[in-house]
């Protein structure tokens, strides 16, 4: 699509985070078969779950726009994915494992989480209030996420892979 | 390199974040020469200055490992800067280029928030406290960035492309 104004890149944003998010719905299960750790196992599930929802919730925004929902392919999610497969194929031992794929998750949760606040910044000035809430909530389960997988690291799991 | 342990991976990250502050000290000149805003182009250009900083902080960081300062390839920067390029290539009204020049520059700030955060909390793990503390240095500079990048976008350069 030709990028010739703000309504036109919010549109190509909105279509770059609906292939991320649906690149991620794919990468979370591979990533959860690959962990021994029940609490990791969990808080990926849940964050499976949140993640389809938010698939959702784009297609409700393209509705609005009047747009039918496209995805638009997203290098950037392609390589945080990419990176991330690799290295856990690289580890064997369960717990630096763990570590690892725990760091790989949260860039992911960093690549939505500037998308979605750049996404929001843009309805706002577009006068595009409920995109704008809709999208909210979704960057608001985008840093909790981030929050979870930070105390994850922190009270457990990193602390057996320093071991 | 193999990684069998936390040691390892966090030298793994580390050429990883090395691999990606040098090309984002290639990437952002190309991307300062698209800008006609003089505001955008002096932000980007003090964190040039501020990223080649960066990188001499890492070298201190392999250094006091005992280690050679190593770049290893990472596909996550790599996809992250290509959608910037093709992005802004593909935008030829300039106000609209800087808004989606801005979001690109967000999205490569928080990959570097992301990995930087998760070295600092395994530097800590592993008893790194000099390390965790050089490392939050630039961590801090680059929460720095992405602040300045989001006024920038609200003060004006995307009201323009709204308009």
């Amino acid at each position: 699509m030709k990028v010739e104004n703000l309504n036109d890149l919010f549109l190509h944003t909105l279509q770059d985070i609906y292939f991320a998010e649906k690149q991620i719905v794919k990468a979370l299960p591979k990533m959860i078969s690959k962990t021994d750790s029940p609490e990791l196992a969990k808080t990926l599930e849940n964050h499976l779950a949140e993640t389809e929802n938010q698939v959702g919730r784009l297609e409700q925004v393209f509705e609005m726009l009047g747009e039918k929902a496209k995805a638009t392919k997203c290098p950037a999610i392609e390589g945080i994915i990419k990176e991330a497969e690799e290295l856990i194929a690289d580890i064997k031992d369960p717990d630096t494992r763990d570590a690892g794929m725990i760091a790989a998750a949260q860039a992911v949760e960093h690549y939505e989480i500037t998308r979605y606040g750049t996404l929001i910044s843009w309805a706002e000035l577009l006068g595009m209030k409920d995109a704008a809430k809709i999208l909210g909530e979704t960057l608001k389960e985008e840093y909790g996420a981030d929050q979870k997988l930070t105390k994850l690291a922190e009270s457990r799991l990193n602390k057996e892979a320093a071991e």
